[in-house]
């Protein structure tokens, strides 16, 4: 059986650990805590710091093949280990690309992949002399992670507040709506792309509330997101699953906002959703077998299930059993033992023919369902 | 978080906790073999045998609820352990019925519920004198699993061949159908039945080459087999998820076969296809959550993959790679490095609205998908 290691052991690591177990592949995963989301769905779980160099490489050399499922991983060991034969899913170059938002956008502009202008900024005296390119958004090279490292600039006096390191300044596109699409390409290169997510916000808090798939677009601009969703993964060189997200404009232009090489909540839907899923995908490219099927069973929603703000400590679900009441609802919840204001904590997938039944039960579920802690913030 | 233990840990084990990975519940597994299906796929194993006093007793001791995989298990253990407040689905007084079949005819008979005419035989003497019976068969009260145990008796000549202990003489039923329910019944007795699965045999060799989901029987048929199998359920008394194995015969009489008080064969292809699976409904069950809903999103066929006959050893597939191209099917293989004639290796489930894709695809997976052996047997 092909040896195959994860690095991080979060809930992505969790649901693939899930599937994993429908194929013969012995599994390792790597996290430094014992009591994470998928350390006891592996054959072999090994402690230790996914960014340090030592552990990644004794982890790899373990193994047969490598994949992530964060980011956040010593390269550096990567490198070394897939210099030395292992395969590493995404490989170490496109990894190399996306871990630096500066390589990400020159990438994006070498290969002609629609992506919002930008000015790469070294320090803050080079972003103060930004005024005329405002408003935008300041993002930090590299360790920004799930809104850190992030700042909008909207108008000269926020420049002052901007970050004083490798950043880029981006120009801010009049976002008309918000996709996703994952792309998946096998070790011979072929690719298989998802349909669209769709994602929609609060338009109060402007906080994701939930992912609609399809999304609900015209087949021009569905066209233009999956031909630019493609390009990317193509043009990366590597095996793996890209989750590209990209922005929808007034004027129907579709551009690239960034691409994560790996897993990724915007797929979670695929689970029960799609003859594929994700997870089922991107074990297919790593063992060598064919790709799946990207079609969806079912019209679905996703939303998130975050802890509530305000509280931490010990879950206390609240609408748990309304929701598993839900005829067409498929909960997911990740075992995490203790919440915090904004941490994932679950999710929870709706399928259905009927567009207006998706959005009903998500708002419901929404309304239901609430992570609270033993203790307050 | 509520500690779950169960007794065995083969492919009912595996993907009962591939599902329990969505719900906060801590998973113990106990089996004699570290390298069962099961073992890498909890949070703790226990090396054990499950049919050992000393062993299941530890091992209760150790969880909140148990439940089983095989109803193999020592009974005695698992009585002190109820008695002294661990809970147990099945019931031990409802396993006890099931796993000794002079009681479970008892049973049926007790409760009215349609069942071929039997006798019960305590000796081959006994036996002998059954001529008047035949045609009929003979099945061990105890200790009979997957086919072992069962004895064709056709003619008065055959009885010399029958068992020499306790065991029932089952009329013969000139059986039209075979059908299998799975029904679930919550902590307070209320019931959840899945849809009929119809089994289909090989008309040649008489082996289960196919279960197709919904049966196809006229609503007569349908409604008297959902009575018969929830019947079985409630009368158990017992939360707990229930195999209820039905024969249908000439004139469309239904009468129950066995039942198993567990997650089963029959009811794989609700994985897929059906919104709460047999392994998410007794999480549901267990974990005190509201039962799941029985509908099929869509028809379903399912196939068991078992290893070919005059093989054993290390497993090599063949034609692997031509059923994962298949756009609707999705295939399950549960780890085991050995193969043997006959072992359940896996399965395959198949997704369609057309009954005649189903087949048609059930045959071609038939067709293509071997499993081998890197030895003879």
């Amino acid at each position: 059986m092909k040896k195959l290691g994860i690095l991080g052991g979060g809930q992505l690591g969790r649901m693939l650990l899930q599937e994993a177990a429908n194929y013969p592949v012995d599994t390792w995963v790597m996290e430094n805590d014992a009591e994470c989301p998928a350390a006891h769905l592996c054959h072999h779980f090994i402690l230790g710091d996914i960014r340090d160099f030592d552990a990644v490489y004794a982890f790899g050399k373990k193994v047969d093949a490598l994949t992530i499922e964060i980011e956040n991983v010593n390269i550096e060991a990567l490198e070394k280990l897939e210099a030395e034969g292992t395969s590493v899913f995404p490989n170490t170059k496109a990894l190399k690309i996306i871990k630096n938002k500066i390589l990400q956008k020159g990438f994006y502009t070498e290969n002609e992949i629609p992506t919002a202008g930008f000015k790469i900024i070294q320090s803050k005296t080079e972003l103060k002399a930004m005024a005329d390119f405002l408003p935008a958004v300041q993002k930090l090279a590299t360790g920004g992670y799930d809104g850190r490292g992030v700042l909008m600039i909207n108008k000269k006096e926020d420049l002052d507040n901007g970050f004083d390191e490798a950043s880029i300044l981006e120009k801010m596109i009049p976002v008309q709506k918000e996709l996703a699409l994952i792309v998946a390409i096998s070790q011979q290169g072929e690719p298989a792309v998802f349909p669209p997510v769709e994602m929609i916000f609060d338009p109060v808090l402007n906080l994701l509330d939930y992912q609609l798939c399809p999304a609900d677009l015209p087949e021009k601009t569905l066209w233009k997101a999956e031909a630019i969703a493609l390009s990317v993964a193509r043009n990366l060189k590597s095996p793996g699953l890209f989750a590209v997200e990209l922005l929808v404009d007034k004027d129907g232009n579709v551009f690239v906002n960034e691409t994560a090489p790996r897993v990724h909540n915007s797929g979670h839907h695929t689970i029960e959703a799609h003859f594929s899923s994700q997870f089922d995908m991107l074990l297919r490219v790593i063992l060598g077998y064919p790709l799946g099927n990207t079609d969806a069973i079912l019209p679905s929603i996703m939303l998130n299930v975050v802890g509530e703000k305000g509280f931490r400590g010990d879950v206390v679900f609240e609408g748990l059993e309304e929701v598993l009441q839900i005829d067409n609802a498929f909960v997911h919840l990740y075992g995490k033992k203790e919440t915090r204001g904004g941490r994932k904590m679950g999710h929870v997938t709706v399928i259905s023919k009927d567009k207006q039944d998706l959005l009903l039960q998500a708002k419901k579920i929404k309304q239901l369902l609430k992570i609270k802690g033993t203790g307050k913030d």
